[in-house]
């Protein structure tokens, strides 16, 4: 039998890297034959924090129906967030921490979903639930996906139990989650050197939201001015992104990592859902988010809401 | 805030039932405010489970949204196989051992399946996880699940793990699985009582495949002549639910439970799939399929993937 895939989002971000790694190593250790593989460019956090720990970013592939017929998700299950050709496959597990939708199975499955802040609080569990221990590398990308997650345990996805397991894991991993992970956040948010195209592909999401097709992308950085100075030029970006994916909404998310808050640069036919959903009105497509770090609980939420109620 | 609610499918089976009781426990020893309830008639053989283990069954409601706004759903996820107002309230956690569909949440979820054979196998180790004690009568409950579940452990849906949980629960339970189980089996079997309706809806639930509403139905029987000899009395019933229900295909599923054999009887406008799905030809209505006993391992996944390549 082929080996088994295991992969997270589009557009991977610190968890899905991570995630896909440690669950690998996880299965590996239980004798299963599996291969972390990635969908994406990976991006400048990511790469400090594989560097950091000494690990090879896993193999990028375009499909995977190719050469095998089992997948693991790891930090997704939207079919939109996939691997093109997901239908073409079985998925075999999924372990996330989102909400659930588009995701269908003919056959039972090992679906391993919480609502804690991190993909990869849910693996440091799985691996104490079959008495597995972590190896010093995997402990400090796992340590790196739950900062990256809960930038620095500020966000209000950061559970109690997310803290807990960084914890343990910055133990293994022999280093100081504090210094390390303002690091590799401010790695993150170097936009310096960025197009207007890589700024919105960085961290972009798409979601079907009664059967609207909604993409929101979100990018951290230290001075939310670094990036507003580039609006117009971002916004040429969006409206062609836009028409060529044939989206109703974009959401662009710029979070300041060190005050904790964003603003929102919002085009599309369904601007006004974006403003119901947040009581705001959008000035020329921007508006305040005090407070919004999450777009997993700040921004999802809300705008599934209004989209329902139209 | 409300009380959540804890609940199985329609037409509950033995598993529905007694793994709400069972998580209702685990719950509230873990210091939650719940409350198992049920969406149907407790049918003959969870009665007598439910006796045995002196067990109160579940109280019945017909909607929940009149009472709550927080519900866990155990052994289904489907939405037209769960309460009719399922949509009015938030689902917290799903804990299932099924196919995955026509299920979304806007928020994340604690989301637990698990390709067992049964929903009471996974409980148990969530028990084991919170190092929670299982009571007598609830170790009894769920013993109870998984015997009707595996067809005392002959279905091929019973994998090594439900065997192992189902020893470990026969001794807190005190009793022997093998006599009580046939006992128990066999009280359920008793159909000479029930009316051609009664035996359709015992273990009945509806699914989308491709967009059809295929319903299928199952009893099991010692012998499976004490049901065909009333099949015009059965296809009248089945094709006014038929009619009733806007279903595109009705299978109903006699299984002979001492000799793991079922015979179907197939009635809809799509009975061409049917015999696509299991290289048969209906003979007035009717297809022996030799070795099937389970729903969900032989007769879903072959249904769907023949309405699949419509």
């Amino acid at each position: 039998m082929s080996k088994t895939l295991i992969f997270g989002h589009k557009n991977p971000d610190t968890d899905t890297i991570c995630s896909a790694i440690a669950y690998a190593d996880l299965k590996s250790q239980l004798g299963h034959d599996v291969e972390p593989v990635r969908l994406g460019e990976v991006n400048g956090e990511t790469l400090f924090a594989l560097q950091t720990f000494q690990t090879e970013a896993p193999r990028f592939v375009e499909t995977v129906s190719n050469e095998t017929e089992n997948v693991i998700l790891v930090d997704h299950n939207e079919r939109q967030q996939s691997v093109s050709d997901i239908e073409e496959v079985h998925v075999r597990e999924v372990i996330d921490h989102h909400r659930i939708a588009n995701f269908e199975t003919s056959d039972p499955v090992y679906y391993r979903a919480e609502p804690v802040g991190c993909t990869a609080t849910i693996i440091y569990k799985i691996y104490k639930e079959n008495q597995i221990s972590i190896p010093q590398s995997v402990a400090g990308l796992m340590l790196s996906a739950i900062i990256s997650d809960s930038l620095l345990f500020k966000s209000p996805t950061c559970t109690a139990e997310d803290k807990e397991v960084a914890e343990e894991l910055a133990k293994i991993a022999n280093v100081d989650a504090s210094s390390y992970g303002l690091d590799m956040l401010k790695a993150g948010a170097d936009v310096s050197t960025k197009t207007s195209e890589q700024l919105l592909s960085i961290d972009a999401k798409e979601f079907s939201m009664n059967d609207y097709a909604v993409e929101i992308a979100q990018v951290n950085t230290v001075d939310i001015n670094d990036i507003l100075v580039r609006k117009s030029e971002l916004e040429q970006s969006i409206l062609a992104i836009n028409a060529a994916k044939e989206l109703d909404l974009f959401v662009f998310v710029i979070t300041d990592i060190i005050e904790n808050n964003s603003v929102a640069l919002v085009l599309g036919k369904e601007t006004a859902s974006f403003e119901q959903a947040f009581s705001v009105q959008l000035d020329q497509h921007t508006a305040s988010l005090p407070g919004v770090v999450s777009r997993k609980k700040q921004v999802v939420p809300p705008l599934t809401e209004a989209f329902l109620a139209k």
